[in-house]
């Protein structure tokens, strides 16, 4: 028994945020104080590490349950199924609905609930919930609607990573410019041919890392106390998915039997292109071996940073034959990864 | 091989809000117009439908996740296991920490996390998530631990729901008074012996059913028309719960291969006695029997409804002999069953 995507789908906004659109912020250190380069400056350092120039952001009327449902629905037309066959729906997200413009996160009902509704769905032993795992919440989507097949609990799931993180940013917060806003959708079922997910890896570490990423106070002192921003220890994080992505990267590729040279394709989650690159080289070296050119395809560059939706878009992205350079063959073992806010790191081994 | 409940933990609020605490509030109704009853009788007609006497308020300095952490404490003790053998921590909830006296809900990062750092637990394969399932989160929760131990992804998982409602009612709203705070929380893991989950049941309704309870503005139109509050359409959410719940339950119970005269207790989420009345009435009938006496333990009367806390907590309150004229003894049959936000059901019939 196989346990395989059988659909995909992404939404992409239209809305492109340059990083030109950055100039006119007032960024701040996050004691407040002033930051002595012009924001030409901090801005061209920013895409020298991160490799992002533009990131999307959804149009003021959309909120996330919303591309989530636009994603569904491309998945759904993808696998060419009838919704109403479906066991679960489960959505990966971390701030749920945030109006434009509002700050408070609207997550009842949940976001799952709303996008069956949309999707106009009858069938009430259709279980639709949420799970907030930072960014690796998709794939560990993927990880539980897999559980629920092994377990005999369900045939075919839907499994949904949508995200406005564009709602949540600090305005005056270098940082806010990784953020974009996206929505990626699977359909996961059980197949009869070898091909899916060969092995997983999942690991939550909070010991030290719990708020490596956090709600927190804007850059600005004046700006409301109680009102909070997506934050985060950009070094600590640098460190901690250097050392840890790689070692989760390695576990899940040993259990699942395959080699280290079968492995053609890695998409792994992108926050910040030069990490994910050493993060690349590291997963090599394990192997004592150098990192093949052009295993990493990369969307970073044009989509920023997704959160839970960035590995689905990624994904379908490159099955679409829309990513270029960069392509998925029937058969092709390939790694998805993901690390983010718990801290929490995934990966699956896949022969697509 | 049994999946069973093996330790069990609450933690229930001291502050004691009573009905008389309303007195001093502002009732209208949705459409902003005045009530023209006073307090008295309103409050004293709330208690004659729903049993509310009185609730319970987490002390302002503490959020969800610190109640869910002191459940979640409680019941590694009762267990006597080592927190490090866990394999998940799943966390139910549905707004998130939201600190006294704000309106945005912190979920970043998830309260998952938040509980394994305050654990203390190194083992970074103990996998910490939240899910988002409306009041049925915690037996849902149960449901997934239970899937992955039977697909073979863990032995030992700590389910905990957990709810600070009081920080998200509308004061000016009736239903405000049947809100309530707490935690409930379990040890679920794989035994040898033939007691434990014997069936389940989860339906989603969404088709009309998603926005029975929704995030929505103050009955007082004067307030900012941004900051949502819990509310629900009362009456529908009666006549959807009294067909669906009890179908829910008697399909769990056939599931089960067990007799409707073996069921010793009935454990059901109470957000309104006479609702829960009329299920357990309609359950009966589906069998075409009366309800026995006594067969439906309620804790309403001083807890309110603390959403996904109020099933585990009710069962701690029971077999830790807590709750007058209530037992339940080794091999008895109980059902557990909620109902609440997305519209989500879903039941559990297990030997004790």
């Amino acid at each position: 028994m196989g346990i395989k995507i059988t659909g995909i789908g992404s939404f992409i906004p239209d809305n492109v945020e340059s990083n030109e659109d950055f100039y006119k912020h007032e960024f701040l250190n996050s004691d407040g104080t002033v930051i002595h380069y012009p924001n030409e400056v901090i801005v061209e350092k920013f895409k020298d590490i991160t490799g992002i120039v533009e990131r999307r952001y959804a149009d003021n009327d959309l909120n996330s349950s919303d591309l989530g449902y636009l994603a569904a629905e491309k998945a759904i037309a993808d696998a060419n199924i009838d919704p109403e066959t479906l066991d679960y729906i489960i959505v990966a997200h971390n701030f749920g609905d945030v109006k434009y413009n509002t700050i408070q996160s609207d997550i009842l009902p949940c976001l799952a609930s709303r996008i069956k509704y949309r999707l106009k769905i009858k069938n009430p032993k259709c279980v639709a919930y949420d799970i907030l795992f930072g960014c690796p919440g998709w794939i560990e989507g993927v990880i539980q609607a897999q559980a629920f097949i092994k377990a005999g609990m369900a045939k075919r799931c839907l499994v949904i990573g949508t995200e406005t993180l564009s709602r949540v940013v600090d305005k005056h917060d270098r940082d806010s410019m990784i953020y974009s806003d996206g929505a990626g959708a699977s359909i996961i079922e059980e197949t009869t041919d070898d091909s899916g997910i060969l092995a997983h890896e999942t690991a939550s570490f909070t010991y030290d890392e719990a708020y490596y990423l956090f709600f927190g106070n804007s850059n600005n002192p004046n700006l409301d106390p109680d009102t909070k921003y997506i934050k985060m220890h950009g070094r600590k994080i640098y460190e901690f998915a250097l050392k840890n992505v790689a070692e989760a990267m390695k576990t899940c590729l040993d259990n699942s039997g395959i080699g280290i040279n079968e492995v053609k394709k890695i998409l792994i989650h992108q926050a910040n292109e030069k990490m994910d690159e050493a993060i690349i080289k590291r997963f090599y070296k394990l192997y004592k071996m150098e990192a093949p050119e052009n295993i990493m395809p990369m969307s970073i560059h044009k989509l920023g940073n997704s959160s839970v939706a960035t590995v689905p878009t990624l994904l379908d992205l490159i099955v679409k034959n829309d990513l270029e350079n960069h392509q998925i063959n029937k058969g092709d073992i390939i790694i998805l990864a993901s690390v983010g806010a718990g801290m929490h790191i995934n990966a699956i081994t896949y022969r697509y």
